[in-house]
């Protein structure tokens, strides 16, 4: 593997853990505040259950050690949000070599990340998806990026949820929002229904500078825009009533979802193939959906 | 192509609409005879409605033409049962050419099929698949098959779904039933979640044994005996209430359903990246689905 050292590892793998407490404190805030209206089966406020899992490393191509903790919240302002971070480490088989970069020299990696879907039950607040991570090969790089799934688009959620990474990325390289807007434009898009997954956001992968504090502190600035951002949009709507009807489409918007996650994500696909944990990789799944 | 000639085909084609019609009948007289303990709802008897598509014929790799006819029940014994029948024709792209009989040497198909998911609404009567199709390249083949998934699986209905395709198999090859049974546990499995998808029945493809009239009367018979058992096994059970709780078994089993459908199945995966209708081939996903 490439000489980053141990100490790097350690402080992306912390940041991924504090990204993932600031998060779910700042949903379980909504939960604690959201008016009656949204809250018309006046359930009680949700709190994030914790759950570890691991699994000893195994030997020769295609195994995999490490671990994880899920993060899940049931609750009334988030039917179902999923918070997962992960550590670790393997060998890549055959089939993936030649696939990711550095892989191709020596199978061996190491790969630590953060990674959120949040399933809203109000229809009128958007779904989101969060997902930073770092890997290490014989190269190393950072990935990650933020998008948005409105049942309603709402002009101003998406401009300000745009925004926001884009102000992320401007710290950095005049270049990166647009090329990482449109990255996730092309990324999140269900062409089998030849509609885009919702409105976008941004997607990167791959990202080495040649300066890892650099890019490590773009990754940062990025789920910090995140972190506050979408609970912001989240704030916005969750105070307000929605019908049956807005419920039905969400319940589709929702499949769509499922659709997407299950035929083209990279993440899941990969996650599933190589021997993940499965219970871990579905969190995305949403807690409802419907094929009418 | 191969120099099967286009009265073979006409009587395939025709024979999938004529199945088609029958079980299409025998599930609306289930909607007609359901009693009240199995219609909680006080909903009307449903009844098929369907819907042609079709699309000119494209030029070069890839190009496909011809159409289908999705037939749509949704009513109160079956929640949501589409079966549609379809000819195709055009020819494989590069991508495809190797994977499929026949095709290396030239592209050229032409493919005719009955395809069938059924979801019924009460959690205690099964889900249920069925497919036959005939395929021409360079070669000629008939596929097929049905399985059985049910919330709450019941001896007497998986060993008579069973029963059924055996003595269609055995009236033609006393190899046939485990051969196709053990193709169809192992087709039907979920690795991610190393679970199967229900309690199997049969799976064939690539039969072509020599003789034509043969094996076109062995996918009638296969066709035929799921037309009896399925409707046989509903009504056993169409009449029983059913719990809240199982209702919430019935959509977890309906999201395996989804997982499988949309990860793993190859008429799926197939149509979708063939530009194959999106309606038609999404028929199969469940009219609501839970991830809890």
């Amino acid at each position: 593997m490439t000489d980053i050292d141990e100490a790097l590892k350690t402080r992306a793998t912390q940041w991924f853990a504090k990204l993932r407490d600031e998060i779910c404190a700042a949903f379980e805030a909504c939960e604690d505040d959201v008016a009656a209206a949204g809250n018309p089966g006046g359930l009680e406020a949700g709190r994030f259950e914790r759950t570890e899992w691991s699994r000893p490393a195994g030997e020769g191509a295609g195994s995999q050690g490490g671990g994880g903790v899920m993060s899940v919240l049931r609750g009334r302002v988030f039917e179902k949000a999923g918070v997962n971070i992960s550590i670790v480490h393997g060998e890549f088989s055959e089939q993936f070599r030649a696939q990711i970069p550095g892989a191709a020299e020596d199978p061996r990696f190491w790969a630590a990340g953060v990674s959120l879907v949040a399933h809203p039950r109000s229809p009128r607040v958007p779904i989101a998806h969060m997902n930073t991570r770092m890997i290490v090969t014989t190269k190393g790089w950072f990935g990650g990026g933020g998008d948005l799934t409105p049942v309603f688009p709402d002009d101003a959620d998406t401009a300000d949820f745009h925004a926001a990474f884009r102000s992320a990325c401007d710290t950095y390289d005049a270049d990166y929002y647009p090329k990482y807007k449109k990255w996730c434009d092309e990324y999140f898009f269900l062409p089998h229904r030849d509609e885009p997954r919702g409105v976008g956001g941004i997607f990167y992968d791959n990202l080495d500078s040649g300066d890892w504090e650099t890019d490590f502190a773009f990754t940062q600035d990025v789920g910090k825009a995140f972190r506050d951002i979408y609970p912001a949009i989240v704030r916005r709507h969750m105070d307000d009533g929605w019908s049956a009807e807005d419920t039905e489409k969400q319940l589709i918007k929702r499949g769509r979802y499922v659709e997407f996650n299950l035929i083209h994500d990279r993440g899941t696909k990969f996650g599933l193939m190589t021997g993940g944990n499965t219970e871990a990789i579905l969190m995305s799944m949403p807690p409802l959906a419907a094929w009418p």
